[in-house]
């Protein structure tokens, strides 16, 4: 398993894909940057008149809801629905689900389109798992479970989604389940690396048609660059920087000596 | 005064206040990791639907008017009345007052609201104390002071805010009237700090209900950041790394031993 | 040259010419602090109420048509035409043109009012002046020359404008044609460098009336700034910081010693 996510990252870099990104204001140039550190090419656009043929030309599509206005949110709508037409995979991320009901409407509409992968940390997990019951049952229906790995295993039902749960451990769920052991406590300070993980999993499923290795390649090479580039770094500034840096220029070996991955 | 601040930073760090903010788009990447490296919660969400909801949830509130347009200016009002009716503490920074007779007007709206806190540099303060009395009393009047201390003074007046004249030597003008002496003149050359330390004055009043400590906590903990980081940095891009790095990692030994603060 | 060159990077240093940026979300951060490194000011507005007053009072006008949408682009309209009138230098970054009919009709659309310099990758000039062709000569007609070089050339013809084309050299065509080979391969890799040389531009031809200079100055000073950045960077996070340092601190004799121009 490990040497073929290697591979994967190296299939990034070779063949570069074009991700689209609709993502948030406060982490768009990260993203970028992430993106291109890893190999990909970014294009980030919004615009109701060029979303949709812009969906035609990447391999992916990142959808990303942290900073929404309705504008923002048509423009989600209209290019989640061309990338479920084309059949492109596509990235959700949920960013504060939960947290308004503004929030949960608009996911429950993003989630007709069927996400090849999404990824949240276990919060919003469950709040998504919560939105999408809610819009199939009504609003008064909430979800039973009270850990994400259920609310992920619901959403992977429904959507037939593969599900990424950000935290100390990762945890991948769809046809398996993974759980990747790396990463660094003072990447939560840090604002926007799980958006960046959401886009380079935008990145993988690009060059792989097995979605959960591409969640696992994303998930694993951005919480080992995190971890290698935490060894040196003296606060979270240091360690922006260094996490690109190490997006661009980690080694198989060191990729292949801290990679930490189970099956349960 | 200078035990008592330090109080306030390790409270920042324990309490973790959720601080949203709306603000410009130059400065939200940067914003987002000063309130993360110093331990608070930020949110960034400006959705007519869901802004005064989130302000229900959040400890304080942060409008920065940096990049204007017609929609964002909804939403602060939006958001601003609802901090206002439910008491909650909000912080203005008034980017560019007086550079276009739109700002001022934005402005004036805003006022109405009476922010906790106001913080500008001395051209931006001067030209808000002129706003304020144009909507008072005609646009044709103009204010008399010629120097920020008057506005400020002004200001507090008028609002009952706490005024932070941000400088080479920060003044803050309230019941009472404080000067900070840190920093280092290459913090000039990096975009938006003065936004960071309207973003962190937003931290700062979600553990205190003493506005003037929470202004003079958040500000002299910035400016003692910058002036340690610009020991050693080259220019203003380490600067800017380097003060991230400096707001999560500060000692009290540090803090103590540079903090330079009088009552004139 | 070289020596006028480098009184330019001076001079900006000297007056810190007032640069109005209506620029994409991705850079503005990174946008405002290039330009404050090499010592201008950046402003960043867009709000149709007051763009045209901004416009008055800067000394340059930049547009990049990166992250677009209905409301900014009335915004650039707005401005480009306020600059044309009152014969302000305004500069064009014509991100992805060519990528959507959208962009291209934007693009046709700007293009009347006469940019002094427009700046984009050989693709992008080529896009370019087939839309400003398809603009005079209906939507069939597509610009014959098949490298960059030709297309701005006719830009040039059509609009008077200076042409960068950004590369591994950069290309410059106007009055004379000027060639540029510093830089480093690394910088592709850190995203809106491009957009910063165009906002550098900005800077440039608010202290110097001899545009083909002005655009020199500031694409050499990028490209130089990325080289000597680069001997020290191990990867694109790096870079980007490196940069900003070296615009802020780099001497005339790093300059002299590094620049590589030629006139063909």
């Amino acid at each position: 398993m490990e040497k073929i996510l290697w591979q994967h990252v190296l299939a990034v870099r070779q063949k570069s894909p074009l991700v689209q990104n609709i993502t948030n204001y406060v982490v768009m140039n990260n993203t970028a940057n992430a993106l291109l550190a890893a190999g990909a090419s970014p294009i980030m656009a919004h615009a109701h008149a060029e979303v949709e043929e812009l969906v035609g030309i990447c391999q992916s599509l990142v959808i990303n809801i942290g900073t929404l206005s309705e504008y923002w949110v048509d423009a989600m709508n209209l290019a989640a629905k061309r990338a479920h037409e084309l059949r492109k995979p596509w990235i959700l991320d949920p960013v504060g689900a939960g947290a308004t009901a503004y929030r949960n409407n608009v996911l429950a509409d993003l989630l007709q389109y069927k996400p090849a992968v999404i990824r949240g940390n276990a919060s919003e997990i469950m709040a998504l798992a919560n939105a999408s019951v809610a819009a199939t049952k009504g609003v008064d229906s909430t979800a039973e479970s009270n850990e994400a790995i259920g609310a992920a295993l619901s959403l992977h039902k429904i959507c037939g989604s593969v599900v990424c749960i950000s935290g100390a451990t990762d945890i991948i769920v769809g046809p398996a389940k993974l759980c990747l052991h790396n990463g660094d406590p003072m990447m939560t300070k840090v604002t926007g690396l799980g958006c960046s993980a959401t886009a380079l999993i935008g990145a993988f499923v690009g060059v792989t048609s097995d979605i959960m290795q591409a969640a696992a390649a994303a998930m694993s090479l951005l919480a080992i660059s995190g971890e290698l580039a935490a060894k040196n770094a003296p606060g979270p500034g240091s360690l922006q920087v260094a996490i690109l840096d190490k997006l661009y220029n980690i080694s198989e070996q060191e990729f292949m000596n801290t990679i930490r991955i189970s099956k349960s």
